[in-house]
């Protein structure tokens, strides 16, 4: 994959022509190299899951270890000569996607080192690199939704910021009053306040295992008190996120055209109008 | 049910006319008949219900039996007749509808298969048909609104497969971390990739069934960040989708005034609007 | 209670006069009735709650049981005035709060019966009449608000039918569809269709008792799928209602009057506005 | 801490520059004081936590132990300080943080009593003097947010207190209802009314542990109405907080120019007006 072209046109050598394979998704060479690399990852993170799964494992255990390791060969080939090609390799190593790159091939390297086990199942941080995907497919179209929904949330970060303090004090004093309460009983799931903390999560995300409930009424109360809480402060930054949402829309362009009515240098005309509303007038293209 | 008609009229042979009563619904003898198709449905869907419970069927397994059959030879001669009166009866057969009518009396013929049991229960499939009642009672009002629905969740289709996509890949790495962090334990639930996948899911939509929780520090640290994050998701697509619904509110006919343009006859003219945007003569008070 | 009054003034007879203090809120002696009947209802449901609690019932019982006898000849009483003294009985009776009434008192006498037990706990029915409470404080604000509410809930009915259809329809196929894959296992609580179908319910709306739970590779499979389209489909109708909402909002009066500006017939003026915000001539008051 | 500075300059006493220190926020001694005061908080809430786990308390109990005091008799200091130099001590003494302060310490010495015991966890409510950090880091932006918020909540008060109402009465009724069914089975865990009032709330609020759950056919069914009450009813105030937020955003300053009148000074002028609202001069472009 690495090999020098072996005849190199005046205006490209091979790093530029592999960068624009690598790297770029709109020549025809670039797309089938991206395309072929979804399918790897995705065979890849299919092979780490079945690697795990005890029974498979018994049965296949040759073939799933030579499938990793043939993978992670790839990965890495790939991995170094992004790094060959690129013009600041230091800036792709640091960059997100450099990043992912390189921690989708470490933890098949660690399983060689004598103290660690079990690294393999972190393989599958590779399904990260499927988000390139997004680059690749309907690019535009993707990215303007992916872009407006990061927009909408760093809009509401202060508000969400507010929003995640106010839970998080509420889980230390409920966690805490539970493991006041709850905590001497005999077979008490409330052992600690580290403990009675994680119960509060997952009692105010609704989410409510039932590894660890309240006996007592008095705890019961408390609990009882805190899902309704709970249950109405998601309500609180819904409403922010929507009226963010519906703020932008309304700004949009898309849904007014910007067209000025020459006559009454009147604003707001719709898309499909061609002439203007208050004056009569033909409106410009 | 079949039977050809005794004396065609001129203008109708016995097709057109079971056409009519089998396809339409503003008949009289259309409408009978969608009524006491419907009614049939409901009937037999609780036959196969009432079937799978135990102390129920060792009492009344021959009544059952012989409902269940009667219902389904029933059903199986109106697909016959919807296959015979159509005008293009291969476009029925792949239809929506089609391919629904056909699974609703397969389970019960597999069930004279010797190498199968069990597939009478999937007979409820046939509670599908019931959406056909949407067609029948207050079609205009019902469709309306089923399809600004279908619209609003068409519109944010991409937005959603950028949220779907971001779901999956969290389920995929958390999964894996759980089962590195929780797997080796004795008695763990975390017992394979997939398997801790199958947990993030219950997770995440904040089901949380308990079966499988983990129970280690880190594990449970990691999961009430999961937790946190899946309660925190939730808003995002709620609020695309609300912005979505307000957006076509406001375009809606009710923001809208119904005047019509006496000169090119459009439509949808906005209330404030003096003159046709379209032609620009001026608009009816 | 309903002893004929001593001395009847010329234009009120008795009947009139507990009219008032029954029926009306706005009297003194309307209102002392009022609070007087709210904190009976409130004390005789706290009474029939402690009731049902062993350790209390067993120390308590002579005291609970001559509370419950005393609150419901009251309530008896008070039912029997108010079927005397209103104009129309009938349609009081059949009323919303009639029926309420009604209800309030019956638990109790029912437990006369030999052949009755258990039926004191409904009377906890009577905290029903405690929405009364609306009518008194703060008439004119609540009932506002829960007149928007249910102007809203009434405005989306369609759809939500609609959205509600479609969860049924779910709950049955999913359901049956769980009790063919699951349901032969030894141990499986998948035990018939109706049980299926409420593990359905119980996963569809994110609560997730886990008394039944999946443990096939297929139904852990299927079991995901129908949470990740449960997660996603209180989306819908959350969208529905809020555009409703803020549909109504921005129609409401209260953000803009209705004023119109005498010189340039121009509407939409702010509710502090004093002059037009066109053409600059005052606007009327 | 509190001992009197050794050269006061004339215009403050060691009472105002103490203040300076420690109410106000924009001073570098200020903010020091406030910064180190924040670790502290963090480091006490910490050792709190860390003093709750059997196996570090097991090893570190002096340490911890001193810990905790050291930290105790800080904050006593400080809150004695606090009262010192405050012009109106009574009035901080009663104010939220006023209190905070005081049950920040408490909890600590409780410890010293003979009867009293466990009352160390409830000094985790000192984690509510973190939300002084809003105060000291950007505190513009972060209040306004916590304002919006606060004023939307309010805003929505009145509809919040019908919708709980609605939610109470349920839970009253349906856990009488689910008592009378299931409470009289052997091993039933809906043992009283206040119990199946707590599962009412659990499974409304769609916790669901499954530490209580419902076993009879008709117990199975009221549980899954239920449900989907519960599963619809988040929508309702949801609705009507995105409403309010979304009027909010629409009458917010964003929308709204920043010109200034010239003739009277007022703002706020729509973005469309050419003439100031209240005093009718036009408006600067």
């Amino acid at each position: 994959m690495s090999e020098a072209p072996p005849d190199p046109p005046p205006a490209a050598n091979w790093r530029d022509r592999w960068y624009v394979i690598i790297f770029e998704h709109d020549t025809p060479a670039g797309k089938r190299f991206d395309v072929w690399l979804l399918w790897a990852i995705l065979l890849s993170v299919l092979v780490v899951m079945l690697e795990s799964v005890g029974a498979i494992k018994a049965r296949y255990e040759t073939l799933l270890l030579a499938a990793e390791w043939g993978f992670t060969i790839l990965f890495t080939a790939e991995y170094v000569v992004r790094l060959l090609v690129v013009r600041r390799p230091w800036r792709y190593a640091v960059s997100f996607f450099g990043i992912v790159d390189l921690l989708s091939i470490l933890p098949t390297f660690l399983t060689l080192l004598p103290f660690v086990s079990g690294s393999q199942g972190l393989a599958t941080v590779r399904s990260l690199r499927l988000l390139r995907a997004f680059r690749i497919f309907k690019i535009g179209k993707m990215l303007t939704e992916a872009d407006a929904l990061k927009q909408a949330v760093s809009m509401s970060r202060a508000k969400i910021a507010v929003f995640l303090s106010a839970v998080l004090i509420a889980v230390v004093i409920v966690g805490s009053a539970m493991y006041v309460v709850e905590g001497r009983l005999e077979g008490s799931g409330f052992t600690s306040i580290p403990t009675s903390m994680y119960w509060a999560v997952v009692t105010m995300t609704t989410v409510g295992y039932g590894d660890i409930a309240p006996v007592t009424p008095l705890g019961k109360f408390i609990a009882g008190m805190m899902m309704l809480f709970g249950y109405s402060l998601i309500i609180v930054p819904t409403g922010f996120v929507s009226a963010e949402l519906v703020g932008n829309k309304q700004k949009a362009p898309g849904t007014l055209s910007l067209r000025t009515c020459a006559a009454c240098l009147s604003e707001g005309h719709d898309k499909d109008a061609s002439h203007c509303k208050y004056c009569g007038e033909p409106l410009p293209a």
